[in-house]
């Protein structure tokens, strides 16, 4: 049953979370905003940082990283350690009255451990948005409080799950919808999905459903933005009122609905 | 106002945190727990390996870790990230609705930065019972959840803060104390305050306040133990009903109260 209120669901990735200046400019941009509204993030570069400095060898496949005991405990300490608690740190300075959230807290959110089969992923968590504990949410909302969430889930035997931050954010928002009338938002650093990468002003400012798998046949949606965009769509399907990709540095023009300030994609 | 209701705040400590499976243990027992609880852990002795491991050299005046901006940043890899995640992810599988929190999630306990005279100690913060945001953790509980605690705070500007976790237990059970009956219990390796360390047989089973000074004369107190009484001290003068400091392994008998468990320590 919806309330009729609006929700923002806002998924900071990408170069963003790695510069600090960058960071902090999003996070006062995001004081501004009078609706509700729930926060994801990535990792950035950190987790591969760390990995490094630990000398525990990362494997990827598919541009995926394969999470064994080691990388796991990395992931924590990168997302839900440092990172997580960065952010909430800061946003409580800006007088935004934020808090640091895994799947497993609160029981919010628990994901299925990916098959084995083909591909042995390890420690990683796939979530589903009927596994999303809306009204423990709802409770923080109502209480004016940001729920920044890390992309971490667990499986309900004791496990924490790596999970991948736009699926995270895209859940989030679908299990939302029943209740709010949610805007998606993935903010990295390109203005958002682009014609050709190199071009400035080759933004495609509106993307439907039906065209995703021509823009794909056309190699125009490369294999980082194919994940995105299918996390986008299922958002949307879900009943997501809107989901736009863009950059974080228009993130006024985008909270603002302005066209061409992002690629929507809609239904 | 007290709403008659019981609490148990329980500090998990010492080498329990650093035995996986004497760690599993307690988390299983305190399932038994029909009232209300908070949880917090120290670090054990992760956030030393981490530095290890991340060649970051730690310096410790009178038993304390000088927090650089490195080291705030291992305590919150070690304690907010893989403990706290694994302890949340550990009680959920056990049928425990838990959330893991730090002083900045909710704004629940901010702390002030400790004065850099006589020791500039760096990021560590040292709290107040007035800056508990009790009405938010009474919130959580009547959810039927548990807050899982690690020890950091923060300043309200921005930064996080690393807290002693002794003092953070304390804090919160006496924050608590004006709207519940607390019991705290700090839980370690050892039976209690034991008159000769080395004596099995030498728990002192009760402590008044104006033993304290008393028994640190003696030399009877040592140097680990004289900050978490001092702690207890504060607890007991805050309105906290009943201070017990022992061993994990005999929880049973200190969540029965039972004579002769733990020290018990009362005004």
């Amino acid at each position: 049953m919806k309330n009729g209120k609006k929700l923002w669901v806002i998924k900071i990735g990408g170069k963003v979370l790695d510069q600090e200046q960058a960071l902090k400019a999003v996070l006062k941009e995001l004081t501004g905003i009078q609706e509700p509204l729930i926060l994801v993030h990535g990792g950035g570069k950190r987790a591969t940082e760390l990995a490094e400095a630990l000398n525990v060898p990362q494997r990827m496949v598919d541009g995926r990283r394969i999470t064994d005991s080691e990388t796991l405990n990395i992931a924590l300490m990168a997302y839900a350690g440092e990172l997580n608690k960065k952010v909430v740190a800061r946003l409580q300075s800006n007088g935004c009255n934020a808090i640091g959230l895994t799947g497993a807290d609160g029981n919010v959110l628990k994901a299925d451990k990916r098959s084995p089969e083909p591909v042995e992923f390890g420690w990683v968590g796939d979530p589903k948005k009927e596994y999303l504990d809306s009204s423990f949410l709802e409770l923080i909302l109502e209480k004016k409080m940001i729920p920044v969430f890390c992309a971490l889930t667990h499986d309900g035997d004791g496990h924490m799950l790596n999970t991948n931050a736009d699926t995270m954010a895209s859940v989030i928002a679908s299990g939302m919808a029943e209740k709010y009338e949610v805007n998606l938002v993935y903010l990295f650093e390109k203005k958002g999905v682009m014609k050709d990468v190199e071009e400035e002003d080759s933004l495609i400012p509106l993307v439907h459903l039906n065209d995703i798998s021509s823009l794909q046949e056309q190699g125009i949606i490369n294999a980082g933005m194919l994940p995105k965009l299918k996390n986008a769509a299922e958002a949307v399907e879900a009943g997501v009122s809107l989901v736009l990709i863009g950059s974080a540095s228009n993130l006024q023009d985008i909270l603002n609905e302005k066209p061409q300030s992002a690629t929507y994609v809609v239904a």
